[in-house]
């Protein structure tokens, strides 16, 4: 359920001299100028070549098996926040091998980079917006149980480029996803 | 100059349940979460292989010349935003061939990605942002006007990329920019 928002920018107009609407608050007139958001995530294999994800303890889709992936922070490179984010989210420390995709979900402003890593250790335990954390084997993959569709366009790409060296990074999906189970 | 900031959240503190210290308004307690930005931009050459570049009609770095570059807006994919700053900014329709770099500017939160790109038409003009628009031959580049760190960063990698396909993207160069004049 999402409550009504009652305090801070909150109203769309367009503030003078701008061209575009904006969030305003009717309080303060403070105007909060929204920009795309930064996701960065990873496609993590153990040395047996199976696939670490993370099934979701938050909303939005509880319950749901995910990449470790999350929003960039501020005076974050992208490298160390998909690191952060193994980190936190499957207390799994990576070392990233490239950049495997560049997604970007125009409906919701988010850009969304995904990179290759290896386990640096072969250890992982749930972190505290995690149910659980896995490695699955290829064929094990939960296909049907996956909380989004860039999880499964990564894992798409993943596959597409495995045993070979990155080159440019893949980009969005046509049509939905790509056929990952090849 | 910089105006000190009166409305709207300008009081540093770490908000109940939170962790980190945000920008809060003391009017109406309102906080903003600051993110990242994307900054996206391209090394656009002519068939002649001559390189465009803006001279800056605004500050900062007002009269230093720049790659047609800027923020990246809601609801745009970073492609497409590309393509709109070089129409902003020079006034040329653009075709890219590829992502040539990510580089990420931890101490102001940037993210800025560069296409390879080439003029679809060799058309161009200042836009409302600069002062002058012009194609440069490699050894007319105007090294030391140079705007930003990150243009010298480009065109270093887009020589270091000449003539052949991208592979992965050119990331951060350590130690300042590169020698493009090779
Ligand atoms: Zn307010
Ligand atoms: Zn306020």
């Amino acid at each position: 359920m999402k409550l009504p928002i009652t305090r801070g920018p909150r109203e769309r107009r367009v503030p003078e001299g701008d061209d575009k609407p904006r969030l305003v608050c009717p309080e303060c007139s403070y105007v909060a100028y929204e920009n795309p958001k930064i996701v960065v995530g990873s496609v993590v294999t153990s040395d047996d070549g199976r696939v670490l994800l993370v099934r979701r303890a938050i909303e939005p889709r509880r319950g749901f098996w995910t990449l470790p992936a999350g929003y960039l922070e501020l005076g974050e490179s992208p490298e160390h926040g998909a690191m952060r984010e193994a980190r936190e989210e499957a207390c799994a420390e990576i070392a990233l091998d490239g950049l495997l995709a560049v997604y970007s979900i125009t409906h919701i402003s988010q850009v969304q980079l995904f990179y290759r890593a290896r386990m640096v250790r072969e250890e992982c335990a749930p972190g505290i917006e995690s149910l659980e954390v896995r490695l699955f084997a290829w064929d094990e993959i939960p296909w049907a149980e996956l909380a989004f569709p860039t999880v499964h366009w990564a894992l798409g790409h993943f596959d597409a480029a495995r045993g070979r060296a990155l080159g440019q990074p893949f980009g969005n999906v046509e049509g939905g996803p790509p056929d990952p189970v090849g």
